[in-house]
């Protein structure tokens, strides 16, 4: 019986997410589902990301937490398209949130559409919101442990940015033993190497992140 | 109907929450569930509060994750009874998790019981599992705003532990900024700023825990 229910809520789900999709193929947008654990920097990256890519591509933002707009503010100071969705108390965007926010953007002005999901490295990767790659933002100070622990995470996404490199002198972090421990839970995950304070290694990840669009 | 079905199953967990609490209360067993996200320091926190208390109370320690066995690989050395509990993706410790690694622990020895949840800020929040004390390891390097952004689990715990001080020369976070947010969200709320590293601020933690035990 519960999991009867289970099913035909994700069913749901996938369903609004398979015509987030086809609405965004219609504008021709490209959408990145952004996760992370809460303060691992995805405000950050989708900050630097859109500074490196503004005058190459169309940028929008869709913001998801489960209260207040900071993230939507910071967003919106650089002239970028943004909506903020405050999930209320869910732990992860669903697709009819999307949806949503899709009705509340300029969708024939936007490429690339940045989805910043709400910070929590387990709920967010069980639920398809109608994107077109699954990122996932990981940091120095959490440890490099992390791939053991969430390994759905770190098996589902496309690229992995490893950010706060700058905070290596200070924490214990085994680069070469996380990247090991990455490629083996998944092998075709791209692995990018990030400062959003220094801005080191956005370059590299931001042309990347292009040429994934330009070539779907 | 959902709402029927979600009733039930949170009404099951409290019973058996109140089931958990009424055996350790009968072995006089003081039971802390600490909630952090992935990544703040929790299995730390652990390792330095058994070390500053093992010689003045029994401790034993349950260890949630959705998957490996490191952290109670890593406690087990420290020589305190442990279970690992895998939950296998779930999101969050459940009571009836908690009743089963209650079976498999030696309570009469036992005074302080140190439950590690799954590193997740939102879920957690939401699952009594019988303990008396909630404690939430927040981290400077996630950033001073996570209590907007996490209002529920700021607002729900006894005390909050800020781990790596360390880093604070190092990244952008306003201690006195989060000070006050957290004591507007949670005016009850005990504050303790540490390192794990440099043991700094270990010991008034420590010995609130205790006192906090003792006057139970």
């Amino acid at each position: 019986m519960e999991i009867k229910i289970l099913k035909n809520i994700l069913g749901a789900n996938d369903q609004i997410a398979a015509k987030n999709r086809e609405l965004m193929a219609k504008h021709e947008v490209f959408a990145v589902n952004i996760m992370a654990s809460p303060g691992a920097g995805k405000t950050s990256v989708v900050l630097q990301t859109i500074r490196a890519l503004k005058n190459k591509t169309r940028i929008g933002v869709i913001e998801g937490d489960i209260a207040s707009s900071i993230d939507a503010e910071t967003v919106a100071k650089e002239g970028i398209p943004v909506v903020q969705i405050n999930t209320g108390g869910e732990c992860h965007l669903e697709s009819f949130q999307i949806q949503n926010a899709l009705n509340n953007l300029p969708l024939p002005d936007i490429d690339l559409m940045l989805i910043e999901n709400v910070g929590n490295l387990v709920c967010p990767a069980e639920f398809s919101i109608g994107e077109d790659l699954k990122v996932l933002i990981a940091s120095v100070p959490e440890g490099d442990d992390k791939p053991y622990k969430y390994p759905l995470m770190f098996n589902t996404v496309d690229a992995i940015v490893l950010n706060k490199i700058d905070l290596l002198p200070y924490v214990k972090f085994d680069v070469d033993g996380f990247t090991k421990t990455v490629k083996t839970i998944n092998p075709k995950v791209e692995l990018f190497k990030v400062s959003c304070t220094t801005e080191e290694g956005i370059q590299p990840w931001a042309k990347w992140l292009l040429a994934r669009m330009k070539s779907k």
